[in-house]
């Protein structure tokens, strides 16, 4: 098993996701400055912020204004989350390069965070992919509880499929499969990742774990196993788990680049440079960071014998 | 792939590996206590203390107390952790099933760590051995730094092979490869495994790993790749890392067994009854615990929807 300068494909999504769980505002200005670091990383995609309604998330109230501000680096897809037409044309006026539309897979996830059956929010994003599909933006659509659902359990995998197909029928361009609460397990994700290739084989599909319960960095490995090449994950793990005060949520960017550069990967992106800027995130935040790797620093970093 | 049924050895060495590193001593009576809920838990081998000098490690200076008074049950392996002839003439009195001897791969670690060199440590040991053998106990050592050391970076895989070699050949049970600071990665790992496996087939091998940049699960899916059925683990992830103060100390027992159990192997660990045991650990050594499973539950602990 040689992975010696297989490309993979990694996607930051701190200044969405983990910004987005922040009670304290960061400051646009910040939001640049950090948005511009990673700009200048390696990254092959950059989930910049949210066009929901400022009432709805006021954490990223300054949508329009953080799009507009950041330097853009023609290498990476600037992305955005949209709710619906309104936030769509919104992201459209910014010229983002792709939208991410969201839905989850089970019905009582989705009732709850969206507040519409899935019929609806089907009915919704299909609206605002018609409104999207001839403006050259790209459409990616992240599929919440795709590995279990804290309020239902277990998912029919089949449902997974169904959503899948439906969207890649309207034409997007990706999927991203979300453990979103950090449920996945690794056999599993192996079967859910082959089943839902061999079935899509024209969808570019993303991973995106959580850490809740440690195993983020397995489920990787059983993702990568399936052949799955693509992958978000959040600046020093940032974005909490609302059903798991205190425990870890997205997987740590700079903790998955570490793994993989060290197996041999290409992932483009220097772990050190990345360290550098998480170790901005705790005053930017105010808090401590899940981030094992920027405690630990990275495994090439040597200590003196005692004397 | 199908694990189903597959037996997997789980082995808790919290007692030792985690109580030694406590500041605060933990009092006799709760390590009894503790350890009595362990045997009842279904691991198969329980480290259990160090019967090393008082003065060198006081955390522990109660060993042949713990050792008489813990009650053992007949499907648990008790070892314990010895350094010399002496700590091994106590362990014996004391009637346990196992010693485990320590010394480490790299020669900076092992003086760093045990004061010795190399060559030193090997004959300090073999007279353990030597002791020990025809007692009808079992022996088992560990090497420590088999992925990397802190100290002097990357380890050379033949100087971990001929270690195995030497103690094989001494007639030893059981071999422990220690990722003792938390540098192996998955496909060394895999690599190191599949090896050691095939020029020391008579050998049992146990993979010991610390969570400290986040991989231990990670690096336990490609362990079991390579075919290792036996895992040491540290309950709540106690146990620290001297060289990253804060980040987490060995694989964290109750995540372990969460994933493995979810993958279908058999470990024969309840993990409810394991997280119950977890949740006692902050008040027994006063401070919060790695664990991101006891703060988040097992993935079948659902949430109601909100209002």
């Amino acid at each position: 098993m040689d992975n010696t300068g297989k490309k993979l494909y990694i996607q930051e999504v701190a200044p969405r996701d983990g910004f987005q769980n922040e009670r304290q505002f960061i400051d646009t200005e910040d939001k640049i400055a950090f948005i511009d670091k990673l700009s200048a990383s390696g990254f092959a995609k950059i989930e910049v912020t949210s066009f929901t309604s400022p009432k709805a998330i006021p954490a990223l109230r300054d949508a329009e204004m953080v799009m507009h501000r950041i330097q853009r680096n023609p290498d990476v897809v600037y992305t955005v989350l949209v709710p619906n037409v309104r936030g769509a044309q919104r992201a459209m006026e910014c010229k983002v390069d792709e939208v991410n539309l969201v839905m989850s897979v089970s019905e009582t996830h989705n009732r709850a965070n969206l507040r519409m059956t899935r019929e609806q929010s089907l009915e919704q994003l299909a609206e605002v992919i018609a409104v999207v599909r001839d403006s050259g933006i790209a459409i990616n659509v992240s599929l919440s509880t795709v590995f279990g659902c804290p309020m239902q359990g277990d998912i029919n995998a089949f449902d997974v499929y169904e959503l899948v197909g439906r969207f890649a029928s309207l034409g997007v361009e990706g999927i991203t499969l979300c453990d979103t609460t950090g449920m996945a397990y690794p056999s599993q994700v192996r079967r859910i990742c082959a089943e839902t290739r061999r079935l899509f084989p024209g969808v570019g599909l993303t991973l995106h774990f959580h850490n809740t319960r440690g195993m983020a960095l397995a489920n990787t490995m059983a993702a990568l196993e399936a052949g799955i090449d693509r992958f978000d994950a959040s600046l020093g793990g940032l974005g909490g788990c609302p059903y798991a005060p205190g425990a870890s949520g997205n997987a740590c960017t700079e903790e998955l680049v570490h793994m993989l550069n060290l197996m041999g990967y290409d992932t483009g992106i220097d772990v050190e440079r990345l360290l550098e800027i998480s170790a901005t995130l705790p005053a930017l935040v105010g808090h401590d960071i899940p981030s094992q790797l920027l405690k630990a620093g990275t495994r090439s970093r040597l200590h003196p014998p005692p004397a």
